[in-house]
C-alpha cells in the first residue's frame, strides 16, 4: 500500500521520487488527523449530548472516519493512519522499510495534533482521570482486533487476487466498527498506536497504560502479515 | 465533476451542449433538495417521535441523502449539492467557472425550497429560536469538516487514479456523517453554504450567524483544492 | 431492469424465453416478501423489546431488506419490488409494458403473504387500530420519496452512463433508509404501492387510507420517469 | 465459493493443490472466530454498558463483522463462515463436496474457541440460563432468514452474472444484520448452525434447543440452493 493502491495508469511511478514521499506523509498526517479528532469529537466528556448516543455513536463514527479517508488517500499513501498496519504492510513487502518509520511519526503527529484541537474545540482544558484497564483483557481483545483489522487490510488493499475492487474502505473502516462495538469497553477499542497515543493525550485511556496498546496493536500487525504470507505463498511480493 | 464523473462512452460529451447545461442545474437543484428536505424533516422540532433519537438519525440519514443523491446525479452535473464543493471542483479545474455561480444559485433555490416544504410538512408555523452559536469554535469546526468533504469529493470523484470506483457516494456521504457525528453538537455541522442557508431559513441556526458557515465552508473548499492539487502534481486537468 | 441488470456475457438473453418470464415473477415475489416481512417483524406492535429503538431500527432494516434483495435479484428481475419502480422504469423504457402487470402482482402477492406471515410470528392475532394519516402531508410526503427512489433507482440502474456499478443497491436501499427517517412518521414512509397494501393488510396503517400511498406513489413514478427522459435526451432506450 | 471468489489471474487455480486446502480452512475458522467473537461480545450480559444499545448494535455489529470477514477470506475460501451456506454452496455446485465437511467442521470450532474467547474476556464464568424459545416460530424464522442468507450468497457470490462485483460482501453481511432485526427476538438470529452453537455454548440460546437452528438454517440452505439452480438454468456450474 505504501506504493498507493491504483497503478492502472502509471501515474504513481512517475510521482515516486523527489516531492512525492512528503505527499504520502502529508495524506497520512491528514488521515490520522481526522480519525483522532473523530474519536476526541465523539468520546470526550461533553462531546455528545445524549449520554445513551455514547455506545453508538463512537464507533459509528470513528469507523466511518477511517473508511472515508481510506478512500479519499488510498491512491497517494496506501491509506494507512496506523503504525500497525504501516508494519504490517512493510512485513507483507508492500511498503518501503526505510519509508515505514516516517509513516508512523506522520501517524503519531496527526493524532497528537487532533486531539489538542479536540480539546481546544471542546473546551477540555482539565480532562478527567479515565478508569484503569484491566490489563490481561485489553492485551488480548487489542491483540484480536488489532489482528482482525491488519488482516483485513492486507486482504482488500494488498492481495492480487482482489486488485481494483471498490470495497477496502467499507471493510476496513467497518473492521474497526466491529472492533469498537465488541471490545471498546474492555481496552477502549483503539486497533492502533496512533490512536492509543492521541486517545492517551486527551487523557481519554490512562497514559500509563497506553503501553498496552502499541504492545498488542503491533503483535497483531506481525502476525496478520505472518497469516496473510502464509495464505498468499505465491503473491509475496 | 462538472462534466460528469463517467464518460467512457462518449455521450456526455455530445450531451454538453445547448439543453445540457440546464439539466445540470436540475440534478443540482433535487439533490440539493432532497438533502435539506432531509435536514428539515429530522432535525425541525417535532421532527422526530423520540427525543433520544435525535442525536443518531439525523446524521445518518442527512449523510445517506448526500450519499444517495450523489449516486443518481454524478454522471449528470457531477453531484456537487455544496457551494463549496463547487468552488472547489472549480479551483481543481473540473468544473467550468462560467458555470460555478449557477451550480451555487442552482443549490442555494434547492435548500431554500426544501425548507419551506419541510416547515410545511411539519406546520411548523412559527420556530423557535435556534441557540446562539460560538463564534471560534463554529469556524474552525466548519472549516475543518468542509476541509475534510471537499478533500474526499476531489480524490475519489475527480483524481485520474480513482476513475470508474464504485465508492465515491459511500465515501462523500460518510464523511458528511462523521462530521455530523463529531462537531454537529458544535456548528451545528453543515459544512455546505447552501444547508446553512436552508438551515437559517428554517430557523435551525442564527439566521445572523449563517456567514460562519460560509466563510468556514468556502474557505475549507479552497484549501482542500490547494492540498488537492499539491498532492496530484501531474494530475492537474 | 425487466431484462436484468448484467449482460457482459450475453446469458440473460438467452434465458429471455419460457420459462424465464416465470422466474423474474418468483424473484420480484421473494424480494417483496422480505421487504414487508422486515417491516412486519420491526413495526408491529411487540415487534421490538426496546421501545426506544422504534425510530432507529425500522428505516434501517426496511432499507437494509431492499438493498439485499436489490442485488440478490438484480441481474434476473431488475429487483424493483415496488410498482411504482415497474411503472417507473417502463415509462423509461427498459420493462416490457405486457410484464409490468404481473410483476406488480407478485409484488403485492408477496406483500401480503409476507404481511400474514409476520402477523403469524409474532401472534399478533388482533392488530390494534392504527393512527389516522393526515392526507395533504401523507400525499406530499409519499409523493416527494416515491420520486426519489424511483428517480435513484432510474439514475443507478437503468442509465447507460452508470453501467456496471456495484452501487446501485446500496443508493437504491438508502433512499429508503432517508425517506423513513425523514418522513416515516408523517406518511408511514411506505413510497412503495406494495408496501402499504401489506402495510395495511397488518394494520399499521388504515386500510381506508391506503389509497394515499397508492395515487402519490405512482405518480411520484412517472415524475421521476419524465425526469430521467429530459435528462438523458440520447439515452431513452 | 469453495474455489475461492476471483480467478481472473488463474493464481487460485495453482493454489488449488496440497498446503491450499488448508490454508482454507484457515480462513474459515479465522473468519468464524470472529463472528461468533462479535456474537459473544455484544451480547453476553454485561457486554454492552448501555441496556438499551442492545437492540441496536448486536445486529450491526455481528453483520458488519460477516461483511468484513467476507470481503477479507472470500477469495480464498469463499468466505462461508456457515455451515448452511457451505451445504448450499455445494448444492450449487461451488463447492466439492469432499471439501464441504472440513469446511463445516472448521467453522464450528471456530464458533467454539470464540465462545470460550468471549466468555473468558468478559469474565462470564457461571452464564445464566437462557430463556426458552418458542419452537414453531423459532423454525420458521430461522428458515425464513437462512433461505434469505443462502440466496443472497448464491446470487452475488457465485451467480456468472454478478461475477467480479464489490458489493458481495456488503449484500451478504446486512442480510444478517436485517434478519436479526427482524426475528431476532423470535429465534436469537442465527441462521447459521455454527453461529447457533457458538451461542449454545456461551448460553445464550437454550442448549436443548440448538437443533432448531441446525434443522432449519440446513433446510433454508437446501432450499435457497434448488431455488438458485431454478432460476439459473444455464449457470448451473
Amino acid at each position: 500500500m505504501c506504493e498507493g493502491r491504483t497503478g492502472s495508469d502509471g501515474v504513481r511511478f512517475r510521482l515516486n521520487k523527489g516531492g512525492t514521499v512528503v505527499r504520502k506523509y502529508l495524506v497520512e498526517f491528514i488521515g490520522t488527523f481526522f480519525l483522532v479528532l473523530t474519536v476526541g469529537c465523539t468520546v470526550l466528556p461533553g462531546a455528545l449530548k445524549l449520554e445513551m448516543a455514547r455506545g453508538v455513536i463512537p464507533p459509528l463514527a470513528i469507523g466511518a472516519a477511517l473508511m472515508v479517508m481510506v478512500y479519499a488517500g488510498g491512491h497517494i499513501s496506501g491509506g494507512h493512519y496506523n503504525p500497525a498496519v504501516t508494519l504490517a504492510v512493510t512485513l507483507r513487502g508492500k511498503c518501503k522499510p526505510e519509508d515505514a518509520p516516517i509513516y508512523m511519526l506522520s501517524q503519531v503527529l496527526g493524532a497528537i495534533v487532533a486531539g489538542f484541537v479536540a480539546l481546544t474545540l471542546l473546551y477540555q482544558k482539565t480532562p478527567g482521570t479515565p478508569a484503569e484497564l484491566k490489563v490481561v483483557p485489553s492485551l488480548v481483545a487489542e491483540f484480536l482486533f488489532a489482528f482482525a483489522l491488519c488482516y483485513v487490510v492486507l486482504n482488500v488493499a494488498t492481495a492480487r487476487a482482489t486488485e481494483g475492487n471498490s470495497y477496502f474502505g467499507l471493510a476496513i473502516g467497518f473492521t474497526v466498527v466491529v472492533g469498537a462495538f465488541a471490545v471498546g469497553g474492555i481496552s477502549g477499542g483503539a486497533f492502533n498506536p496512533a490512536v492509543a497515543i492521541g486517545a492517551a493525550f486527551m487523557n481519554l485511556i490512562p497514559r500509563g497504560q497506553v503501553w498496552i496498546h502499541i504492545v498488542a496493536d503491533f503483535l497483531g500487525g506481525v502476525v496478520a502479515a505472518l497469516a496473510f504470507n502464509y495464505l498468499h505463498p505465491d503473491d509475496r511480493w
